[in-house]
């Protein structure tokens, strides 16, 4: 049995009163929270490794609800480019030319960016090599919504990745028995759904009983382009791809949908009404996107949560930078300074995040009987400077470098700015070394931006 | 005569021509550039310092076009608030409250994080202290465009900054006097216009004169709020901000016109008409403003640069966090992934910047005779690889602790993410105290986020 405590922290809970400790401590035994308050003597049993955090911010983990472990490796092969150059001519060809191996280093190397950036929890959209993926979770120690991207049907696939219904859906089966509850039952299997252009309705009505099932969840690209909806209009006599769902029975509340830009005010309402999850991803929405209504949605009552997406279309796979600018273009948008404040981004970056991964009882928030799931802020830097509002500095100066340590489950991931779990040394080198491999495997040429002189 | 050589990195010039060169060198003679590509046994003097920066980038320090240093301890001081609130009962009451010394901490602090963030060259619009300003930015050693706040009229000022027409213009002179050519000729005086609700036309038309006749800049908030527009239309019979000022002979090549948000088709012609330069402030626009047409305003050729603003709207005071910003926001706002593409941003934080300070012939750019204001930066870490795109990555992955050192005037002001100028622990705990101190003599009580147990 082993015993943390973390003592005389600036404590943000997040639980259902949202309490703060100007002055906490919280004891964690083995994955479990066990306290989170004052201390008392026999808190401070012989084993316990006693932490003196005076000056310091202990926070939920943050929860990163929509992720490309397997594009990692992909970062900065299609900027600037219309969204089917950035498919069909440099992300489809890159990562379908990956190997299971590749994509483990690939995961791992995302899995170090966001133990940096303090994330403890996150929900994978669906690479191929899911044994490769999984495996890199698993070390890295962090919570997971597994998943392994499934379609069967759609223009432009490359050709290893085309399945029939029945194959891709085998291929899930396969993945939950494998993974699901692995890591000390941090890792969950889920189904996913890349988008409805590569999903037939057997595909999507077949997948909905299986998670139900399998009592799990379904991680789906939802509204991203004007086009999505226009296509659904055409397949389906008139027909948006939330309606479309909504008829089919496909909407649900283990549904979470990444992106949902492109919602009308009654597509909102049935995600209200189904209890369907969202995942805000700012950074990638803007680069190819759209502004997402989120503010409407969350007066709406939906779980609204923040997404990275992948390194092709954020670049930074930060979380903190995402809670910054999820702050930041919602005051633009609807020109109202007061529009989703520092609190609101908090409970979107964590009880939200949660919520939206079906693990609200687990995680998200620092309770008695939660799996100690935290992050340690050191709020202390010249950039970060002076603190006359501790939890709105989170948000909108704080950077992923104030992060000091990140426990999942009860261990450190990282402790003091270093990475526990990994050597990050090793995964950067290699990472660097198969990225370019791949591309040239994969033919991709990149145009030089300036005059280049070699 | 001291000598460096940067040997063997990839240079990012931001010439004419905007060439790169994969493997070159620069070498620094005193405070200038005289040599950019590739080295002869005779640069190589015994003298010289060399460093080696394989796999680094070399590029021209950035520019921030627009910046309050005296601000910089009241970040976090007014987040999420109207903007009467953030005016009247936060920002005026804290910055109209400082002493000269605590003007000069924030600005040093302030220099500090700019420094960190590879600024090499900005923009002051305007404290009270200006001795206290100038003195932190010689320190420094940065490269200034600095000023004085100035006001003639305007509701809800406080006492201590309510000055007549005479006295401020006076003030100005002696200031311009005392610093302009400062420390070897980087700080550079410029005159100052707050905003149009705080000037009467007598001073716009003086101030403007007084500028030209000292062949120097003039500094002034411009289009910031629809409020503005409309109190001006009241004020003048009709006609705009822009509109008026054009009318009144204030547009001209001189005049650097900060935020520009609200600004019509014609009034961009207006822009370009007179060679008005414009500082785009894409996060303290975002907080209060709103999104300024910063494609429209490059397309129609108008020179457009980037500027962080002050602590308490931005409240990252990051050059790179600027960058990226300005190239997700217009691509999310046009629904074009094309839109303000890396290059663009670059230029506009670089070369841009120099031609809005009226120093393009000195800086903007790594050329021969022109001072040496450059970054290096280290691109190998985690959350930056890998290198497909080495240009692109500096814009959309890169985060500010990828700068490992910064040089202006051919000093380094940071050397491998270590301050050289002035201890940077020090001012962190002045400028923390200070703070402090500050809010509760001008009796600012910012109210719980969340309930507070203490």
């Amino acid at each position: 049995m082993s015993r943390i405590i973390l003592k005389d922290a600036y404590i943000i809970t997040m639980n259902k009163c949202r309490q703060v400790y100007e002055k906490g401590s919280i004891v964690v035994e083995n994955d479990k929270i066990i306290k989170v308050g004052e201390l008392i003597d026999s808190d401070l049993t012989d084993a316990a490794e006693i932490i003196d955090l005076k000056g310091k911010i202990v926070m939920p983990g943050l929860i990163n609800t929509h992720v490309h472990m397997s594009q990692q490796l992909g970062r900065g092969l299609a900027d600037d480019v219309d969204l089917l150059t950035w498919l069909r001519d440099r992300i489809w060809p890159y990562e379908s030319s990956m190997t299971e191996e590749e994509q483990y280093i690939s995961a791992l190397a995302c899995c170090v960016e966001m133990i940096k950036s303090g994330v403890t929890s996150f929900a994978e959209s669906g690479g191929f090599h899911v044994d490769g993926l999984g495996r890199a979770v698993d070390e890295a120690g962090l919570r997971c919504a597994l998943a392994r991207s499934t379609m069967d049907s759609g223009v432009g696939l490359p050709l290893s990745w085309r399945e029939s219904t029945d194959y891709t859906l085998n291929k899930q089966e396969e993945a939950f028995e494998k993974w699901n509850n692995k890591g000390n039952g941090r890792i969950k299997y889920w189904f996913a759904i890349r988008t409805i252009f590569n999903a037939t309705d057997e595909l999507l009505i077949r997948t909905k009983e299986l998670a139900d099932r399998h009592g799990t969840g379904i991680h789906m690209h939802i509204a991203e382009i004007p086009g999505e909806i226009d296509y659904v209009k055409e397949r389906t006599g008139g027909y948006s791809t939330v309606e479309h769902l909504s008829r089919i029975g496909f909407l649900d509340k283990n549904i979470l949908g990444a992106h949902t830009v492109w919602l009308t005010d009654k597509e909102v309402d049935l995600f209200r009404l189904h209890n369907v999850k969202s995942s805000h991803n700012p950074a990638a929405a803007m680069r190819v996107l759209g502004f997402a209504k989120v503010p409407e949605m969350l007066k709406k009552g939906v779980v609204v949560s923040i997404g990275t997406d992948g390194a092709p279309c954020n670049n930074r796979m930060d979380m903190v930078d995402e809670m910054y600018l999820t702050a930041l273009i919602h005051k633009g948008r609807t020109l109202s300074p007061k529009t989703t404040p520092a609190e609101t981004i908090i409970e979107m970056a964590t009880i939200n995040g949660a919520k939206t991964i079906l693990r609200e009882e687990e995680t998200g928030s620092l309770e008695v009987g939660k799996k100690a799931d935290l992050i340690v802020i050191d709020p202390r830097s010249i950039g970060n400077m002076p603190q006359h509002d501790p939890v709105s500095s989170i948000v909108y100066s704080m950077h992923s470098t104030n992060i000091e340590s990140t426990m999942c489950d009860g261990r450190w991931l990282m402790k003091n700015r270093k990475v526990a779990v990994v050597s990050e040394e090793d995964i950067l080198d290699r990472a660097e070394e198969m990225a370019e491999k791949i591309r040239k495997r994969a033919g991709i040429v990149i145009p030089d931006r300036f005059p280049t002189i070699r």
